[in-house]
């Protein structure tokens, strides 16, 4: 790769990093932010199913399925992002490595748990209902995404966690790791999405709450899925920030590595 | 950022930098196989709409709704990423930019006209039946992905096409157009695959061909769902991999501004 010129620290270079420096945000706060989105989400899919939805059992009635949307943005939205931030906070950038990894597992593990609930939810309800699982495209692309989720948790902790893993086959391994842990944040959310529509096509067919005549439900499931695709995006975009990304992974290694097998998304 | 130590050239080192050239793919093959996995999806997507959707009219039935998934495909799926993948193109590193700055902008142009077309197509579908359009999560997400795109469009071509758009403007801009880029790629595929998803569910209804019993056309449609989703992800994969930059993409002023304002995806 061709060095570049130095550039000539010109008046548009100077009004270029004024604002540049104008429009930076700080990791902490911007992290409040998305903490904050992650709670108004989690309590608009649990005020949508416990307001228009009739609430929780599991009874294996539609009460017991109302359980899927919250598990399912609770564990594979909101605490896997929270778990995939883990290494952009700055504190985990010196210091022992040990226990940010076990807040990261820990996390991930956690949402990996609410998500095989979340499963569980709308397994039961089929079942109790005499209805086929498995057939949509949603449960398609949602199993798909629990799947690569599962490979991507054990590879981790094979990978990372277990003391006797070479460092080669750790340097070897990240960019993977990394890449999957934004992939797979996309589909989830895409999955969220593909789901509330879905849900509300099933539920609003009657009368004046038809979804074609955009009662109060939909608008409020529609903002629902928007804001979990915004918060999706954000996390997304934290992620690559090069920024906020600890400062010796750009260290040449595991840059080597990263540029030869594909890169941080 | 303190600087890393450099590494020792180790056993460990030498292993994992064979393997990583092990895995090393040259961007031109891997293009020709994302261009075929396009041509794949466009074809599959037409398929489904002429043998079992019965095939392509203007008269406002759902032979024109038809249109809708084809054009929403080849434009905000396929052409778009073409357009986008544009500058990973190892030739457009050196010499004149305006030519390669007029493909990116003519494929990004000739993908919003598709789209634009594919807008119309569902909505003269629904206004000749009577049926309200915009008020499903998959509109919502769809027009502001659509929208997204056409300020990304319009504010690409006003920094980086009108000769007078001044340079630190160009710098300043460019990491929220690479981002915006990926991340709007990101949304159709999350759109496509939620119209798909929604689109079987309202044609399967009857008989034998209900959805949940997963008839050949529920199988096809979901498989090119599933297919748009890998499309995409590679799509962004390849945008977001650093061996696949332009070198000087990384010069200090460019990083700099790129580190402050949120990074490329």
């Amino acid at each position: 790769h061709p060095e570049p010129e130095p550039a000539p620290r010109s008046l548009a270079h100077r009004c270029q990093h004024r604002s540049a420096t104008m429009l930076d945000v700080p990791f902490l706060p911007f992290c409040a932010f998305l903490g904050t989105l992650g709670l108004l989400c989690l309590a608009m899919v649990g005020s949508w199913c416990q307001h228009w939805r009739g609430g929780f059992s599991l009874d294996g009635s539609s009460q017991t399925f109302n359980w899927h949307p919250v598990l399912m943005v609770a564990g594979l939205v909101v605490l896997y992002g929270a778990a995939a931030l883990v290494y952009r906070i700055p504190n985990t950038w010196s210091g022992p490595k040990l226990p940010w990894k076990l807040l990261h597992g820990g996390l991930a593990l956690g949402a990996f748990v609410l998500t095989v609930l979340g499963l569980a939810a709308v397994f039961r309800f089929h079942n109790s209902q005499g209805t086929p699982n498995m057939y949509s495209l949603h449960s398609w692309m949602g199993l798909a995404t629990v799947l690569l989720f599962s490979c991507q948790w054990a590879a981790g902790f094979g990978a990372f966690l277990l003391p006797w893993a070479p460092t080669w086959l750790r340097a070897l391994y990240k960019p993977i790791h990394v890449f999957f842990g934004s992939t797979i944040l996309m589909l989830s959310v895409a999955s969220c999405v593909s789901g509330i529509n879905e849900k509300l096509f099933f539920s609003l067919k009657n009368g004046t709450t038809q979804y074609k005549l955009l009662p109060a439900e939909a608008v409020f499931a529609n903002t629902l899925g928007l804001l979990i695709l915004v918060f999706g995006v954000l996390v997304v975009a934290a992620l690559a920030r090069p920024s906020w990304k600890r400062p010796d992974s750009n260290s040449q290694d595991s840059r080597q590595v990263r540029d030869t097998l594909g890169g941080d998304l």
